[in-house]
Formats: C-alpha cells, structure tokens, sequence
C-alpha cells in the first residue's frame, strides 16, 4: 500500500503538501497540484474519497441540469457532447459530474435542493437559458456556484455564461446561403421560447433584410414530429419550390431530410438542405447535411473549467465566454455537375 | 432543518431504523427502505452523503466500463441507451453512476485500479464481452462485484451477465427477410472479434444454410468509414443487384444508407436495408430504417438492479438474463405499391 509519505519523498516535498493537495487546498498552485496528482497516478496511491470529502465539506462533483425529458435529452447528440466536454474538464481537476434531467419544473428543484442539502455536488452546471427560470433564481439567491451554458439573458452578472453568438451564426449561415447563389430559403423550427431559438430566427431574419428580402412567411414553426414536419414541407412546396431549407436543430433536420426522401425529392438537386448542430445524425445523412458546427464539447469543457474555478474562487469576477462557430461544408448543399461525382456511381 | 427524528416520527419507526435505511442496512426489508426513502424525500431530509459513505465504507456508485475510444462511445445511441438504463436502475436504490472509457487496455485497467482502490465504486458494469480481458479477470481474482452486458464466453459463472441472444435474433431477422421474398441477401460487419459480432454472423449464416443457400461471398467486412463502405459497396454492386443489405449496426447502416443515396439508388425500390440496433440514427434515417431492437434501455436496466443486488448479496447465485428482441418493420424494406405511399406526394 502507498502511503501519503511515499508519495511526499518522491515528489520532494513534506506529507503535509501531499495532504492539501489531495484536499484541493487553496494555498497550493494548480502547478504543483498537477504534478504531484501525476505522481500520484503514477505510483497508485489511492486516498480514501469519502474521508477526504467529510473533511474538506466538498463532494468533488458537478452537477449537469438539463431541462427536457429525461430519455430526450439523453439521445440529443448535442447533450451528448456537451457531457463530454464536461466530464473531461472535470475528470482533470480530479471532479465527477452527474446529470439530471426532467420535463417538470418542480421535480427538478425538488432534486436540485436535494443535491445541495446532502452536498451531493459542489456546483452546477446550466444546460439551457430561460426567461424566468426558478433554478437560475434559487442557485443565485442561496449564492451557489454555477455556470450557464447559453445566453445571459438577464445581463445581471449573477453567474458565468458560456455561448455561442447565435445571432452571428445564423447571420453568417443565411449570408453563406446567398452567396452562394440560393436566393429562396426557409427556416424550418420546432421552438421559439428558448434563446438559442430566438437568436437564430433574429440573425436568420436580419441577414435577409440585410439583402433587402423580407423574412415574412419564411419562418415555419413545427412540432417534433414527422407528421408536423411533413405538413410544414406540403405547405412550403404547394407554393412552389424554394431552393433551400434550414432547420434549427440536426434532430429536425432529419425529421425534414427524411420527409423529403419518402416525397421524392433529391437533395440537393430538387431543394438543399442546411442545419445548425453537426453530429453523427448530420455527418451520416443521405446525403452528409452541410452544418453550422457550434462546437458542444467547447462549450462544455470551458462550463467545466469555470465551474471548477468559481467553486475553488467564489468571489471571482463573473465573464461570459463565447465560443465560435463554423460552417461544414457538404453534399446537401453542393450543386455537383454530373461528371464530378465523388460518391459511388451507379451500374 | 429536518432531522432523522422528525422523519422517524413520520414514518412510525425509531430513529436507528431510519438510520439503518440511509445507510442501506441488510437487515431492513427492500419495501421498507422504499417506504422510507419516500418520506425522506417528501420532508426534504437530506443526510450528509460524504458521512454516511465513510460510515458504511461504501461510495453507493456503479462504474461503468465502455471499450472503446471515449468519444466514439459517448456519441453512440447504444451506450446512450444502455447508459440511461442503468442510470434510471441505479437512482432508484440511491445509487449514482461514473463512466469510465478507453481504447487502451493499460490505461483503463490503471483507472479501474484506481477507482476501487479509493473506494470510488460499489461495482461495476462492463459493456463489453471479449475472450482474455484482463478486467475481467482482475475482477474476478479480486472478487470484486461486476455484471457483464454480453455474452457469457467462459460458461465459469464468474459473474452475471445480461445480453441478447443474438444467433437467435440474427436468424430471426434473415428468416423475416426469406419470408418476406428477398432471396439474394448481403450481410456488411465492421467487426468479427466482440462476441455479438460473431454471433450475429453465425445467425446469419445458420439462418441461409438452413434454406439451402451458401453464406460464402454474402459476409462482408468493412471498416467504420466512409471510403471503405463505399468500396465494399461497389464490390456487391458490380456482380449484380443484390435485394437487401444486412448491417451489423447503426452507425454502419447510416454509411451505407448514405453511399447508396449518394450512389443513385432508391431504398427500397432499388435494394433494401436493415440493421440491427434501433436508435435515433435509424429512425429518422432516410428512408426510415427497419431495424432489430435489442432494447439497450432494458439491458442497462437490467444490470443497474443485479450489480446492485450483488453488492447488498455478494454470496447470491450468478445467472444470466437474456433479454428478447424484436423486428421493428420501417420503409427500407417496404416494397410500396405507387399508389399507398403514405408520405409527402411529389407536386
């Protein structure tokens, strides 16, 4: 059995930095902790988790909310990535994280209270922003750490916000769309409550006015269903055939990608198709879905890095990060000429 | 603040029972500690988690142990799927859960190591099955409890496991297709050394045999990318049509779905697919894809409650579940006359 000594004689320093390392005290530089972790790790020394956690009244553990139906959330590739940007984060500064998840507001604070009371957690991590969300103003008023994943809505500098610029990406996606020569789009979405929803539709709507095209008629709103995606594509091809559609999310967009295949129409030749969120449902698409990449596991690793700083540093001063965004380029949206196929051709 | 008594007083008991309950006792009755859990839940009682673990030397958290790169594992709708499982098996008896996966075998055997060594987990879930796996074995040797989901290779009741009969649901699948009139059928593998892979294979093999037909030449193998399914593609193609593609999973079923659209060919005018490995990807693939349901939710369900039994029971008797499959019936192999399309009509 390794010992707390063994560990201080190889690193070169007493047991009693060993100890405050193993604790997270804050009198050590995140230096030296890294390093006598790694040696630590190195000659399997193993200090007993629940003894340090009662003694430093900390749980070394983060908590992801996520508000939407449990086995939804679980599915989305986009919470999926979050999570694991998260974890990693997490996982090297010696933190675990748990998840929850529910559609109801009050099951959720009901578990959220429960996780503080037991000190299940030490911080939590945000994966949505609401106007008025009864979690954001609890967490602020009993001044518990956490972090939001989305948009400062409220400017009021009560926690850390991490973001794309969806106004931006969706500005730039629409600009992409014109330049290159597609001048009827529409904007397929199935929420218009949440702020990512909100920010896309105004940079969507911005970008055409920009051109001098009105963006009235071309934001259809859907359910999450095939039934209501086909319904809002009948809707948009009785009126003629528009050259490209763009949908909120990768999850709708293959709802749209699918609905258009069993109607007959080829992508892209008969309509293009284009949608924010890449992940394996848009890499792996017939055909692969050209995408605005807003980089989840970004957006997670940074949430994770500055919840584990805020709880190591409470007084902090609160910034708001925001990570970039970036087109993906594919078949959907390319016009490919017949003799530069790069695809299988058919015998 | 609630305190143990106040919800002793509620729930009719002593104080030392309801202490008993929180720290998961033997000696208290499963409907008891579920009748108590309730009423601790409903009063906000919350005990301090860190306490209670160092008390019953016990960390109330299953590990999990994926094979594969982390990142692959994270975005694949099956571990999503098993992970939910388990996740929703664990929470109910008071238990979290912590995901460990790695590519490399030292590295995730040093991990493990390490998380028993801080008793950071109660047991663990391994969601593989490998001939010589030397976590596994260490498991084992240490007699510490783990519960495997797959297939039980060694027959040497060292541990529960939980699976599908996958020969079984392999034949099941290419007899639907026999009957169904498909007769010139092609089965494309990423994979032939993980027990599930060769099973299916097996499956399919006994499944042609016994109608007379040689698998010789119907086996294909690929890897996980785009060039090398097109190119088993083109190898198919170029000696005839086949009627239906068989695929080992989800994730290849959406390469080939994708080469073929890319390719020209209808799905399933042209050729049909099927998969096994129902999830998001071949929902709302296009068109949507029929599929073998393994039920991964059910499987992680499952080995969320028998790790935790184990832990309260080490000495129970080690059984294997098999848990059933079943056809999910979609358009990839739906040969539609022109006039009962139920989709978008083509203006």
């Amino acid at each position: 059995m390794v010992t707390i000594k063994d560990v201080a004689k190889a690193a070169g320093v007493s047991p009693s930095t060993v100890s405050r390392v193993v604790k997270d005290h804050q009198g050590i530089s995140m230096d030296t902790k890294r390093r006598i972790r790694k040696i630590m790790d190195s000659m399997g020394y193993s200090p007993n988790i629940a003894a340090r956690n009662l003694v430093t009244n900390r749980s070394f553990t983060i908590g992801l909310i996520i508000k939407s139906a449990v086995h939804e959330a679980v599915l989305n590739p986009f919470f999926a990535e979050v999570n694991y940007g998260v974890s990693e984060a997490c996982r090297k500064e010696g933190f675990s994280t748990l998840m929850t998840s529910a559609n109801d507001d009050e099951d959720l604070f009901g578990e959220i209270k429960d996780m503080i009371n037991s000190r299940q957690v030490d911080g939590f991590i945000l994966l949505y922003s609401k106007e008025g969300d009864p979690v954001a103003k609890y967490l602020t008023e009993i001044n518990f750490p956490y972090v939001v994943i989305g948009k400062d809505i409220s400017n009021s500098q009560d926690a850390i916000y991490v973001d794309n610029d969806n106004v931006y990406a969706s500005h730039m996606i629409t600009d992409y769309l014109l330049d290159e020569g597609y001048s009827d789009i529409r904007m397929i979405t199935d929420n218009d409550i949440f702020a990512v929803a909100k920010d896309r539709i105004k940079g969507f709507s911005r970008a055409l006015e920009k051109r001098g095209v009105s963006p009235e008629g071309r934001i259809l709103k859907c359910r999450n269903d095939s039934n209501s995606v086909r319904k809002v594509l009948e809707e948009i091809f009785s009126g003629g055939s528009p050259d490209v559609i763009l949908t909120l999310d990768g999850v709708v967009n293959a709802r749209v990608v699918s609905e258009l295949y069993q109607g007959g129409y080829r992508i892209p030749e008969d309509v293009a198709t284009v949608t924010f969120n890449d992940s394996p449902l848009t890499e792996f698409a017939s055909p692969p879905q050209t995408t605005v990449d807003i980089f989840p596991g970004e957006l997670g690793r940074e949430a994770g890095n500055e919840i584990i700083d805020l709880i190591r540093n409470p007084d902090k001063l609160k910034k708001n990060i925001i990570i970039p965004t970036s087109i993906i380029e594919r078949q959907s949206t390319k016009r490919r000429m017949p003799d530069e196929s790069d695809g299988m051709e058919r015998v």
